[in-house]
């Protein structure tokens, strides 16, 4: 390992790799950066802006590849921030990690925790791209950052705050006294920098998160701090576990279903209803927690991004 | 906790749980050990011994029942002990253990270490039992024990020593050189006493081996101590790879296959080609390694085996 440690990342223009390229930015006298881009993308704005800013653009296709296995060579990190919608392109990533001797390939997780089968189809999905890292016995961290501020509340009857609704958690499900850990997507960035370079974090998940905060609580503080009342709609534990019988029963008959429903529903039921997703529970999952590994690290608190909200300083997530 | 830890052990009666059973009863001031037995089977010579020897015998059927909650409250340690073929009573035990608040519940794992997925369907049957466990967040420890001395040798010409082929690593796999871990079915109870009582192991797996040899080096101390010269047979990659591969297209079919063709070719594979039943790669893949946790363990070395072995002092397994 140089100096500098090498970082390449897949998906860099995207909301958690722009967290990430962000921070590894700030110490430039530590990280030396790489965007692995496709070579259709290279002259987009993002990646532009990215080569301005000191990142090395690298223009190759996530495909198994001589060019792949290239490209990764003499990178000491590989980060991936993708979606589910490319695991074979993730797998490719993977193994030309391996063949290059990649030092620590971190997958594309960034999710609340739970168990790794029977809860989230969408952690099953990530849980075999971990599962093929280990067969390769390919060195690797994978991280969990609980659910985001940012897809965490109901639009402000004002207009002042809007919400994708179909990615967020406008909805209180069950009683909204089930407390989960939260975390602001800008800050992901901050962990990830630490945890690539902390020895301890080798071969382990790593659990982050900004706070914990049952639905009721938060929406108490935004109500305070916007002087609006907010109207409550409800989602039950039935209501989200018919939904997720209805997604199943229509995959095992088609092999397809609506995603966005199944993850959604799978998404609300782990936080909302099994409190999967706490830090008391990552580490009994066997999680390493970054609050205790970095206690120096200044993570936003919800009353911060509540008020950058509030003062239009951020646009909704995903619009 | 009183001041004993109180051990209820399922499958008793079986390899792994006879030497569990015989190292909780050589320190009966620190376990009081209860045997799980069906009613139909509390008369056998079995069960009747171990009565004798101070074991608690509870009658009562594993399958979801108020009996078996009754049956599991109060102890802290529950130690499953069961073959693959009981899959149903297992989760029906795991059930009763979480609803009666059991400290630590150890499944049956007992084999050799490989990624969770992909590797060995037998390894993906216990997985399964071990994500129900973390689904319920019942506390729990996972043991791996690597092979069996017990299992590693062909039967010698004179007629000595007589071996279950259709269980053992009576074939040279591959080369024959890639070393793995070894223990002695005899010393697995010595491990569990030790993992049980131990703060650090709760909710991780841990690995246990005695020893690592690779076969020619395993077979040559034997033909050393017998003067017998054995003949090797030998069992290629290639060979074993198209076994598992018919055996899975069987599957696929028909939804059944020769368990134990496929078993024991995915056994010798992951031995002897893929080289995942190692410590180090079982650190990898997460585990605690029992021989660092433990240096005080005197655990038998392949050549005392092997001289019982060759002394008559030892019959061959599931024999």
């Amino acid at each position: 390992m140089s100096t500098k440690i090498k970082v390449a990342v897949a998906g860099a223009s995207g909301v958690t790799g722009t967290s990430v390229v962000n921070a590894l930015l700030a110490t430039p006298e530590k990280f030396e950066v790489t965007a692995l881009a496709r070579p259709a993308s290279v002259g987009k704005r993002e990646y532009v802006e990215l080569a301005e800013r000191g990142v090395i653009i690298t223009p190759v296709e996530l495909c198994e590849s001589d060019e792949l296995v290239q490209a990764l060579t003499g990178q000491d990190v590989v980060i991936e921030c993708m979606t589910l919608n490319q695991l074979e392109q993730e797998k490719a990533l993977v193994n030309a990690s391996s063949k290059a001797g990649v030092g620590r390939y971190v997958p594309s997780f960034f999710g609340p925790c739970c168990p790794p089968r029977g809860v989230m189809l969408a952690r099953e999905m990530k849980e075999e791209v971990l599962n093929h890292i280990k067969k390769l016995y390919l060195p690797y961290t994978a991280i969990d950052v609980g659910w985001w501020y940012q897809l965490s509340f109901p639009p402000l009857p004002s207009g002042r705050f809007k919400a994708r609704f179909e990615y967020s958690t406008v909805e209180v499900v069950g009683d909204g006294n089930q407390p989960w850990a939260v975390t602001d997507n800008r800050d992901i960035g901050k962990y990830v920098a630490k945890i690539i370079a902390d020895p301890r974090t080798l071969n382990k998940m790593v659990f982050c998160h900004n706070q914990i905060w049952s639905q009721n609580e938060a929406l108490k503080l935004l109500e305070k701090m916007s002087g609006e009342s907010i109207p409550r709609v409800y989602v039950t534990k039935e209501e989200l576990e018919s939904s997720i019988s209805e997604c199943e029963a229509e995959m095992a008959k088609s092999n397809q279903t609506d995603m966005l429903k199944l993850g959604m529903s799978q998404y609300k039921h782990l936080l909302g209803i099994r409190g999967d997703n706490t830090p008391e529970k990552a580490k009994y999952l066997g999680y390493l927690d970054a609050r205790e590994l970095y206690p120096e690290i200044e993570a936003i608190p919800l009353e911060s991004y509540i008020q950058d909200m509030l003062d239009g300083k951020l646009k909704a997530p995903y619009s």
